[in-house]
Parts: C-alpha cells; structure tokens; sequence
C-alpha cells in the first residue's frame, strides 16, 4: 500500500484552508490517503525573516483578492476572517491530542476549524473557541482544553513543526508530498493530482 | 476590439520565461493579442524588503527544483543560469529601444534574450551579450548598445517600472492584467486563461 500524501499546513493560511477542501477527495481518486499536519508557520516566519502575505507591502491587497478568487473559481465558502492572522497553537495541539487520543475526530475536528476561522470568521486563536468547535463535534470540551495543555501535547506540535522545517524544508502553507517530492501552495494541486497519476516526471 | 492583456516580467525571472512561452499562444486563443512589459523585479525587492527566491532561506532549494519540473511539465527547454540573478537592465533598455524604434523586432529579441539566459545560461547581463543577442536577430549591434544608453531610454524603463509597482501594484514577476485583473505567477496561467474564456467570477 503506497504511503500516504503528507499535508502541512497552519490553521491560519487562507491557501492552507482552501486546499484542505480539496486533497482528500482528489487524492482518494488515485486510491492514496493524505495525512493531515497541522503545524506552526509562525516557526518557519521567524526562521526565514518572511511574514504573512497580507503584511508584506505591495501584496497584501493582491493577496486577499486572490484567496477570494480562488474560493470562487472551485465554489469554496470563504470570507477574509475580520482578525488576521491569528494564533493557532491551540488548533494545532488540540488537533494532535486528538490524533492520539480519538485519531477518528481529528479531522473532522480540524476541517471544523478551518471552517470556523475561514466560512465564519470566529477568533480560533482564543480557547474557549476552540472549545466550542470541538463541543459541536461531540467531543469534551473540557478534556480536550486540559489536553491540549499536557507536556506530550505541546512537545508533539513543536516536534512535528521542528521536523517539518529542519528536516523536510518546509516553508510555506500548504505544502504536501507525495512520495517525497515537496509541493508548495494550494496552487501545486492540479500537478499533485497529476503526479499521482503519472508517477512524476 | 478588446485591450491587451499586459505581461509584466523581468529578463531574470525563470517563472517570468516560463509563462512568456505560453502566454501568447493561450491568449491568441481567444482572439486577444498580448502586450510584453519586461520592468525591473529588483526595484521591487528595494520597495518590499524580499529577495530573489532562490536567497530566501528554506526557498531555494524548492525554487529550483520547482523551475525544472514546471519546464518538464509544459515541454519547454531550461537550466538554472550559472550565474543567478543578474542585472537585466541593459536588456530591459535593448526591448525599448527596439519598440521604439522598431517595434516588430522587439518580441522576437526578448524571447532570445530570455532563451539565451534560461536554455544557454548566459549572462544576459553583460552589453556584449545583449549586443550578440541581437546581431543574431538581424539588428544593428552598436546602433542598439548606444540607444540602449540614451537618455529617454533610460527614462521609459524606470518610467514602466515605476508605473508597474506604483500605479499597477506590480510585486512580482511574472504579473499580468486581463482587463484591469491582477494575476502573479506563471502557475495563474490557466487561471488568465479561465478568465478570458469567462469574463471572470
């Protein structure tokens, strides 16, 4: 059985968001799995001296244009979230406490998340909306929060996003692999669909 | 009859060859022709404080790696230069010059100014290249190179480039204008190409 696809991305990242709503469905075509993996862009900020595309003189507007023209072209819900970006560090380790705990709510969980920050603009840095998106998900809010804060779970997050830059290059979100080859941006899609199909070129 | 679609790059930029040898093929199909603005990327790393791709750390590596299976992907011949990024002013000035002075032989020169960068490698940045560049295309070396440095030469370049990040938020290359619509990048191809077969979304 083929590994699976690897899919980085940050809870805040409109194109991390926008390819969430598509790998699944066009990687099982070709019979593969895609492995979610939320991680810390903020890390990979700091480490490259970049910043949020929004923050960068000349391409913010541009930026903001696009998210909303590609969200349209594939009939994606999207609205630009009034507080941007935030902080996802909660997401993030609620997501992996998941993996582990109930690896079968993780993804719902997550895809909830980006749909909370993304479709309805809610402020999923704060916990206690996270929280909420997990109570609506039927998982217990309470367990779930203290989780997030336990030493493992921490140390998962910081693990995953350390191996993400330093070990696999890692700089932007979305990025997925397919058999090792590196895919940066929601926009690479199209050539992971066709990477799939043909074995690469 | 409908206005140009405008196609900003610089001679340095591997994205900006890969899309002009597409762009106007695609755009010819639906009966638009496309009017080439190369401008000076480097004034905009100034503006926005970014740097080449392949200086950005993390982004290198990618980047190349990137070129070449894009060029794989469409068919079109390219090696990374030896020597990237240059100064592609003296080209910028040449491209001008020639639509000033004599206008058809403009695009042909600037696509083997591109090819002789991105298939030769060869420094496109040095006068004698751009000169030989052009001998081969049947104009006058010299008459050229001294009109290349004429002051109202050097005035429209600046003035392109200065409308494109200024007037047009140009921030990258390569950037194209489909009836007032922004699109970076040469993977926003298919997307012009949507846009024009559409009207947009």
């Amino acid at each position: 059985m083929a590994a699976p696809v690897e899919f980085y991305f940050d809870f805040s990242s409109p194109y991390g968001y926008l390819a969430s709503t598509r790998i699944d469905e066009m990687v099982a075509k070709h019979g593969r799995k895609v492995e979610w993996r939320p991680f810390m862009l903020g890390a990979v900020f700091k480490l490259a001296g970049t910043a949020p595309l929004t923050n960068v003189p000349l391409k913010g507007d541009y930026s903001v244009r696009d998210f909303k023209r590609c969200a349209r072209m594939h009939g994606v819900p999207f609205v630009m979230p009034p507080k941007f970006p935030v902080g996802t560090i909660v997401a993030a380790r609620a997501y992996y406490w998941l993996v582990a705990r109930a690896p079968e709510k993780a993804r719902p969980f997550a895809r909830a998340g980006l749909s909370a920050y993304f479709v309805h603009g809610r402020d999923i840095s704060e916990r206690e909306v996270v929280g909420e998106i997990a109570a609506a998900q039927g998982i217990d809010r309470d367990e779930l929060l203290a989780g997030a804060e336990a030493a493992e779970t921490k140390e998962r997050v910081k693990a995953v996003t350390d191996e993400a830059i330093n070990g696999r290059g890692v700089f932007g979100s979305p990025f997925a692999f397919v058999d090792g080859e590196p895919f940066w941006g929601s926009d690479r899609l199209d050539m992971v669909d066709r990477w799939l199909a043909t074995g690469g070129w």
